[in-house]
C-alpha cells in the first residue's frame, strides 16, 4: 500500500536506482499560497551528502511539480511530483543481486512477491522518504496557516540522550549542529560516536522526539482512529523505525495513577489546560489542546562494512562486508521525515475533523 | 472511526451504560467451523470481576450471534453480534456528568463533539475492548487453521518486570495466576503490587508482550501499510496504550549494526531462518517467518479513589476522587485485548496478501 | 463489503430469516435531534404486507437502537440497531436448499462462498434493504436541518409510464396509492397490472424517479468520486436495480449538444442558475444547486409461481415454481428505498465536501 | 478523489493544458511481462487527431513509465508514469477565463474550489481519461492471463443505432472504422452524422456498449460491493457519462420475469450455464459465469461552435461561442477509456475474490 492517509492522501512511486521518485498529494485544501522553495529547502535536509555524517550519495534531489498549482496557490486538484535520480550507480548493485543482506527487506520482499529489484534496494530504499518529505513541506506550510507547528529534533544517539523534556532545550539549536540536536555538548558527543562509526563501518540507532505545537483540542477520531494510533502507524511506516510511545510512553509503566494523571486547570489564557502532560496531548485518543509529543526508535541501520555471515537466494552461506557508501546514523536525517509524517497525518485528522463542524449549526 | 481492518473489517458500537455493545464481523473466509464456546470464554477471559485484582463490575458478557454462521460454520457473509449490557447503574455516574476525571476522554469528547454521555465514560470505557476480544477469538480460529498461533502476557507491572526474551519463560503457566504473568514468583510480586494499589486507592502501569507464532514470511505490505506499523495502530488505539515497540524496540537504539543485524543461515528444516531475532519477525514491513515479538505500554488507568483537584465543565476548579469501582491494575486484562487486536490484523493482512497470489500463475 | 459510505458509513449484517438484521451508522455528526417515530415509519413504508399489491409476509420490523443517541441526540459515535426477523418461516426453504433458482443469487452466492444458506436467501434476500432504510431515514432528519429533501415515486411498471419531467407532477399525491405514483390515473392501470402479474403467478420490472431538492452546488469529488458516479453506485447495490440515468439519461445520446446544454442564467433569486435542467444537477461530478434527479430501473422480481427449467446443486435439470409468497412487482417498495439510498449518498459526500470547507479562511 | 479501486489502486493528477498527466498503478500482481508497445497503443487508440473525425489536437501523448518494472516484468511495487502535455496553447483559453461554459464543469469547480484554473478546463478536461487508458492497458494484459478479454464499441451515435445483442455482430470488424462500430453500414452513416454535426458547430452524443468475456463466476462482493455497482460507478466517471445499464438494463422494465429470467442449463462444457443472459452476467451482484455486458450513454459533448447565452464569473449575461478545435462526438474515443475501467475494475474485484479463496482449504 503506497497511499497514506485518508482525505489527505499521499501516494507514492519509485525505486531507489530507477528513473525517478515521485508523488501524489490528493485532497489539499484549495486557494493556498504554497512557497516551492521551502519545499525544495525541506529536501534538501534529507538528501544525502549534506554534512560528512552522512552517505556521499550525491543527489540534487530537484523537485518538479506537475499538477495542483495555479500561480502559485493550490487548486483543489492533485499536486503530482517526481523527483529524477541523479546518481544511479546500479553497478554498484549488481554484485548484491542474489545475497540477502542481514535485516535489509532483500529476503523479504524477494519472498512476498517473487521478483526481485536488486537496484539498491528497490522501493524498500530509504530513498523513497524524500517523497514523504516533499509533500510534508505542503502539508507544513497548510498547517502553519492553521497556527500548527511540527518541530522534531535527536534525543539519542547510541546511548548518548538528552533530557526527555523537551520544554528543557532550545530548540532553535537544533539546526545548528549536523545531528540536529538541541543539546550542543552532547551533540558534539553524537557526533563523535558517528564518526567513530564510520571509522569502524558499524552503525548506531537513536531516538527522534517530535512535538506539534498549536494543534486544537478535538483531532482523533475515536476507538480505532485515535490519533495517537495513526502517529504511531505513520512513524513506524519510516524505514528503521521500531519503537513509538507517546507522552511519557514506557516511563508510564512505572508510574502511579496519581503521579501520571495530567489535572485540568484553569489558565491564564481563559482556556482549560493540564498542569502537567504526561500524555502527550492525546486523551482517549484526541487532542486536548496541549502540545502533542512523541519519540520514535529507530535501529541502527543494517548497511555496515564489517564481515557478516548471510545466505544467498540460492540458500547458500556466504560472507557478506558492503563496500561504497555507507551511512552510519540515519537518525539526523530521520529528522525531517519525522517532521513530514507528524504534518501529513496531522492535517489529514484536521480535515477529518472538520468534516461534520460546522454544518448544521 | 469505529471500523477497523481494510479487508476484514470490524466495525463497533455501543456505550458502557448504554443498552449493549455489539460488532459486525466483515470478510471472514466462508466455510470455517467456529466454536462459539471459545468466544465466549475469551470474552470470560476480558470481563470485570474474573479476580480479586480487578474491578468488581457484575457483567455475564454473554455474547449473541446474530447472523453470518449456518450450521456453525461462516458463510461469507457479516457476523453481527451484540453483548447486552447487565449492569448499567447509571446512577452512579450523574455525579460526575459535569467534572473533567483527570487524564480521562471526559474532556476531549466533549470537545470535539459538543455533547456529553456521562453514562460511565460513554464511548470512550475500555468496555468497548470486549468487542475486540469477541472479533479476536473468531479471528484466532480461522489463524489457527492455518497454523498461526498468538500468545499474550504481562511482562511488566510498575516497576517489576520479567526477562524480555520470551524463550525464556514457560508460556503455559501464563493463565496460571490472575496477573497472566508467566514468571511465577513475579506474577505473586505483581499481585502483592496492585493489592497494594487498591488498598491506596491508586493506580499501575505495566507492559504485555505479545508473540504471534507460525506466521508465514510475505505478510505486510511495504512503504504505509508496513505489517509493524498496522500492529502499531491495533495497540496504540487499545485505552491506556501509550507505547509500542517491535523485536527489540526501544533497546535497538543503542546497539550497533553489528549486534542488531539478524544474519540469515540455512535451518535444519531446510528454510532460511535467522540466527538472531532482534527484528521481531519483520523486516521492511514484511514477516520473515520468525516469530514476531512486541511489546505495549500501558499507563496507569487514570480511575483512582485519591483527590485530585481538577475542573468541571464550567470551567470552576473542584476537587475530585471517585468512588465505587476501581480497577487499579488494567494490564491483565488487556492481555486478552492485545491477543484480539494482533490477530485481526494478521488475519487482515494474510487476507491482502493473499489477493495477489496463486492467480496467475 | 458490507459496509457503504466514506465519512458516513452503514455497516449491515443479517440474514433474511436468521435472528435479525442489523446495521451501524458511523459518521453521523453530533448533537443532532432525532425522532425514532419517523424511522420507525420509514421502516413501514418499506415493509412486506402493507398493500394487497405485496407479498403477505408479516413482519413488524421493530427498531431497536442500542446506541449513538443521549436523550434523543446524536453523540457523534456510532448507532447501532436491530430488527428482529418475526416471521422465519424458514421450513418453507427446506425444498429449495438444493434448487438454484433462476436469476436469484442462490447460485452465485454458493459458487463465491462454497456454502449455502437456504434459509430465504440469506443475505442476499431483499429484506436486507431494511436497513439501509433504517440508516437513511436518520440521515434524512440529518439533511433536512441543512435544507435538503429528498423524494422518490413510481415512475413507470411495465410499460405504463407517466411524463418524465417531474415538475408535471404533484409530487404530494406519492403516498395516497398503493404504487407511490403521483399521477393517479398512471397508478390505477399500475395496480391492475400488478394484480394481473400476482394473479398469473407473474411479476413486472419498472422505473423509480428520484429528486434531490436543496442540494447546495459543490458537492462530489471530481473524476473517481463523482457525486453522479456515487448515486450510481448506491442505486445499482439495490436488489434487483439493472439500470441508472442522471438528468436526461440515455435520452441525451439522441440530443444535439445545442439543445442539451444547460445555459447559465442569472435567477430571480440572484443567483446563477440553468435555463434548463437536462445534466440533472451535476456538472463534471459536481452539483450546481439545481435539482438532482435520477431514474433507476429495477427488472421483474426473479420469483414466480410460474414453472421454469433449471438445475439443482447436482447440476442436474429440474422444473421449479416458487410458492407461497409473491411479491409480483417491487417497485413501489423500492421507493423508500432509494430515497435512503440517496440520503446516505449525499449526507456522506456532504460531509466529505466540508472538510475541506473553512478551515484556513 | 483521484484514486480508484480498492486492492487495485490507479491514483492520476495533471491538467489538460499543465506540464504533464500522470498516474500510480498500486497493487499490480508481480512478475507479469508488460509489453509497453501495446500501452503506448492503446493510448494511440484514445488520442486526439487520429481520426477527421476527431478534435486536431495534436498530442504525442509519449507515456514514460517511471517504475514499477524491472526487466519487463511487473515486481509487485507501483508504476508510476506521466505523459508531457506537448499542444499547451493555453492562450486559446485566456478569453475564457471569465466565462461559465453553458454544461461544462467550469462553474461547478469554481464552486466547489473557490478558484478557476482556465488551462483547457484544467482537471475537469477529458484529456485526464489518458491515463485511465495507460493503467488500463496494464490491467488488461494481466486480465488476459487469465483469460479475460474486454472489448467495446460504438452501438449508437445519436439516433443511429444497431441491434442490442452483441452476438449479432462482428466484434472484428470494429477497429476497421473511424467511429468503432461492428456494425460498417451503421458506422457510414454515424461517420456521416459527426461530419454533420462538424459543419454545423454542433456535437452529438452516443452509446458504447461493454462486452467482458472470460470472467470466472463468483467475482463481485454482494450488498454494497456488488460487481455491477462498481461497473456503474467506473463508468459513471467517464467524463460526460450520462446513463448506465447492465444487461437487459432498462428494456428489462417491461418484461415479465417468465421472460425475464435467466435459467439455468447443464451445458455442453460440463459447467452450469444460462440459457439466456438478461441479466448480463451478473446475479445479486456478482458473476455467474456468463458473459458480462453493459451499455455507457454518453451526452453531447458541451463545446460547440454555436452562439449560446451564458453568465461570465462577475454574474453577468454575456454570448459565448468555442472557437478552435472542436470533437463533434466522443463516443469513438469513449472506447478505449470504457474498456480501460472495465479492465482496472474487473482485476481490482478478481483480487479481492482472491483474498479469501484457498488459504484454509
Amino acid at each position: 500500500m503506497n497511499t497514506f492517509g485518508t482525505l489527505l492522501r499521499l501516494t507514492t512511486f519509485g525505486e531507489s536506482h530507477g528513473p525517478a521518485m515521485g508523488g501524489v498529494i490528493d485532497g489539499m485544501p484549495p486557494g493556498l499560497t504554497i512557497n516551492l522553495d521551502e519545499v525544495q529547502s525541506e529536501l534538501s535536509r534529507r538528501r544525502p551528502g549534506q554534512s560528512p555524517l552522512t552517505t556521499s550519495r550525491n543527489e540534487p534531489d530537484h523537485i518538479e511539480v506537475l499538477s495542483g498549482l495555479y500561480k502559485g496557490r493550490t487548486t483543489g486538484t492533485p499536486i503530482g511530483f517526481i523527483v529524477r535520480n541523479a546518481d544511479h550507480r546500479s553497478q554498484d548493485y549488481d554484485a548484491l543481486s542474489h545475497i540477502m543482506r542481514p535485516s535489509h527487506a532483500d529476503y523479504t520482499y524477494t519472498l512476498k512477491y517473487g521478483i526481485r529489484d536488486p537496484r539498491g534496494g528497490g522501493r524498500a530504499s530509504a530513498r523513497e522518504t524524500l517523497c514523504r518529505v516533499a509533500a510534508g513541506a505542503f502539508a507544513r506550510q497548510a498547517l502553519r496557516m492553521a497556527g500548527i507547528n511540527i518541530v522534531a529534533y535527536t534525543s539519542q544517539v547510541g546511548n548518548i540522550s538528552i533530557d526527555t523534556n523537551y520544554e528543557k532545550h532550545d530548540l532553535s539549536l537544533i539546526e545548528t549542529n549536523a545531528v540536529r540536536c538541541p543539546d550542543t555538548d552532547a551533540a558534539h558527543e553524537m557526533e563523535a560516536l558517528i564518526k567513530t562509526m564510520r571509522t569502524q563501518g558499524d552503525s548506531v540507532g537513536g531516538i527522534v522526539t517530535c512535538i506539534i505545537k498549536g494543534c486544537p483540542a478535538g483531532i482523533g477520531e475515536p476507538i480505532y482512529g485515535k490519533f495517537s494510533a495513526a502517529l504511531a502507524a505513520a512513524m513506524m511506516s519510516i524505514n528503521a523505525a521500531k519503537g513509538f510511545e507517546i507522552g511519557d510512553g514506557f516511563a508510564l509503566v512505572s508510574a502511579r495513577g496519581s503521579e501520571a494523571n495530567d489535572c485540568f486547570v484553569h489558565g491564564e489564557d481563559g482556556k482549560i489546560h493540564t498542569r502537567t502532560n504526561h500524555s502527550g496531548g492525546i486523551l482517549g485518543g484526541i487532542t486536548n489542546g496541549e502540545d502533542i509529543v512523541m519519540r520514535i526508535a529507530f535501529k541502527p541501520v543494517p548497511t555496515i562494512l564489517k564481515e557478516q555471515p548471510t545466505v544467498n537466494d540460492a540458500g547458500e552461506e556466504v560472507v557478506f562486508a558492503a563496500t561504497g557508501r555507507h551511512d552510519p546514523c540515519v537518525v539526523p536525517r530521520a529528522v525531517p521525515v519525522v517532521e513530514a509524517m507528524a504534518a501529513l497525518c496531522t492535517l489529514d485528522y484536521l480535515l477529518i475533523n472538520n468534516a461534520t463542524q460546522k454544518i448544521f449549526f
